[in-house]
């Protein structure tokens, strides 16, 4: 199952929130909806929101009535800049309206812009689908050939345009033949460990089984688990990670217990401008999803609630990195460097 | 608000797993409701349960019809074991159950069994409410003038006779006019800290912030919390703690992070038979209280789960204890010896 979906005339995106109970598309061509699917989660996991925000820029320029091309940029600008600001934290979301303002910047006629960047909308999610199973491919070798695996929040296709990013990782690795058993946290506020990595693990046969967040820490301390295995939302330019809130925690937990900690993340989650983690911002999200979830009240009214959706994980905490090019061993801010260099690509780092 | 109420005719249990929407009390003298109430955490908290358990065999002695002693103590006897398999993990349960059949076994005549069994409850709760403040008095003075102080599940006057133990630690310090902000960790999978903890602290006015279990880490790293202060449902001689599930995690992030981590419990919660944490069992949940909480499903069908209701902290990740007798410093083995000695009583070591 995909979170996003084009057949080149249907545009779809799974509705998250939804889930597991209840399989349900939002079927649009309105920028505004993409949008408000970002901001409540409908679809989310920095690589999906990439690819949302890029088909709802290129849906948005197929409705600027304008024959005069700097006209038309301004307003495609605007409307950039509004897909922008939908999350503040994950940077694939800017990266991919920054690609595909720089592809309509390259049409010179105007009638010929919404088509250009239609496809490079379409490039930009078979691209990532091929850097989700490039980054499986790399991060399985790491992987023992039995033992357990502790992953956060979700990492799957649903996160991804397909396979995912660190999911894709645990399940190359399974039918690379070996034998892995998941931990899932279940990922408060919005459960997305419970609700769709368990879900998408089901269908692919993985044996996995499901804990509280703060179950994790005595796992380790049992020996169930050998390594943690987490996506990325940014990644600064020395390493430091900003991840669902929880990574950070972990992290320090696989510090103590001397068990590796991963992050797999596709190159375009790399922030270059973005000089350490102090200068991510972090998000914070409404109470309710704290004291009422899924409608239910679980707190007394009105309380006061803290809940950044991301923390961040230091670099010095991070075992390593694994992009579609390969695995990144520290120093990270050198290598990645060496990564995004085109005469390195695909060379192990 | 009081778990368990006793006016000398009407015994009367909160049922804790309604709060904080609804406010409903189990009118009992049957002991098989109250194990009930046990079994599914309508009452908890090692010390509540203690008492519940102690007027549990009370009232069952008034119901067991023989004049022989004998018989009378085996049935007794019988049913005080049922009582302390409710819940394997808190100590209090089986330390108020022996008190109680030590009480029975001190009186001659059978007749006058059950009076002496129902002064013996009162005494067990009266004398836990005094200890909880004891506690309280003993424990603020560790806390700062100012700052931020993490807690974990619910340790407040619903966990004990009245006042708490932690959180009787905290209050009591603010009561002398230290500035302290609390941030109370939700405590998943039953929510005790958002649902129980927040709705004590709102009551009593105390300054607190609502989070995922997850965020504590990253509240920790912000400089938000200055230490960390939890109860305990059983301490084995060497000072290994079981808590509430997440404890040990909090724990080993307290040590990362610098910053002290305080358990605060009554010395009945000391187990000088269980040499260190291997040998205290660990209880599991049922699944549903992960996958359903409040009848709401959040994962797939039929997922596993391992959902264990405490971890073990290690005593060397504990910085201090504080007892009714005052502040346990280490070596814990030989100072908790020194608490429990008669004459060194009250004297904190």
């Amino acid at each position: 199952m995909r979170a996003i979906e084009w057949d080149g005339k249907e545009f779809k995106l799974l509705d998250q929130t939804r889930l597991p109970q209840t399989i349900e598309y939002i079927k649009t061509g309105d920028y505004r909806v993409i949008v408000e699917a970002i901001k409540r989660l409908s679809v989310r996991g920095a690589p999906a929101i990439g690819i949302a925000a890029a088909f709802a820029l290129a849906f948005a320029s197929k409705k600027i009535v304008s024959s005069s091309r700097s006209t038309f940029l301004n307003e495609l600008d605007r409307i950039a800049s509004e897909i922008e600001s939908a999350r503040p934290t994950a940077v694939n979301l800017r990266w991919a309206v920054q690609r595909m303002m720089k592809r309509a910047g390259s049409i010179q006629k105007v009638s010929g812009i919404p088509e250009a960047m239609l496809h490079e909308a379409e490039r930009i999610r078979l691209e990532d689908i091929q850097m989700c199973k490039q980054i499986g491919l790399h991060g399985a070798q790491l992987l023992p050939d039995s033992g357990g695996v502790i992953t956060h929040c979700n990492t799957g296709a649903l996160a991804t345009g397909d396979y995912g990013t660190a999911q894709s990782v645990i399940v190359t690795a399974i039918e690379q033949g070996k034998k892995l058993h998941v931990y899932a946290g279940e990922t408060r506020p919005l459960l997305q460990g419970a609700r769709l990595t368990m879900f998408e693990l089901e269908a692919r046969g993985v044996n996995a089984t499901l804990i509280t967040d703060n179950t994790a820490a005595f796992v380790m301390k049992q020996g169930k688990a050998n390594l943690i295995i987490t996506g990325a939302d940014r990644i600064a330019a020395n390493g430091d990670t900003a991840n669902k809130i929880g990574t950070y925690g972990l992290a320090v937990l696989a510090n103590y217990h001397s068990i590796p900690f991963y992050v797999a993340a596709p190159t375009s989650t790399i922030d270059p401008d973005c000089p350490d983690g102090s200068a991510i911002p972090i998000e914070e999200r409404n109470p309710g999803e704290v004291t009422h979830p899924f409608d239910v009240q679980i707190a007394p009214d009105n309380v006061d609630v803290y809940s950044p959706a991301f923390d961040i994980t230091p670099h010095h905490l991070i075992t390593a990195f694994i992009t579609e090019h390969g695995v990144v061993s520290p120093p990270f801010k050198d290598n990645f460097k060496k990564q995004t260099d085109p005469g390195k690509v695909n060379q192990p780092v």
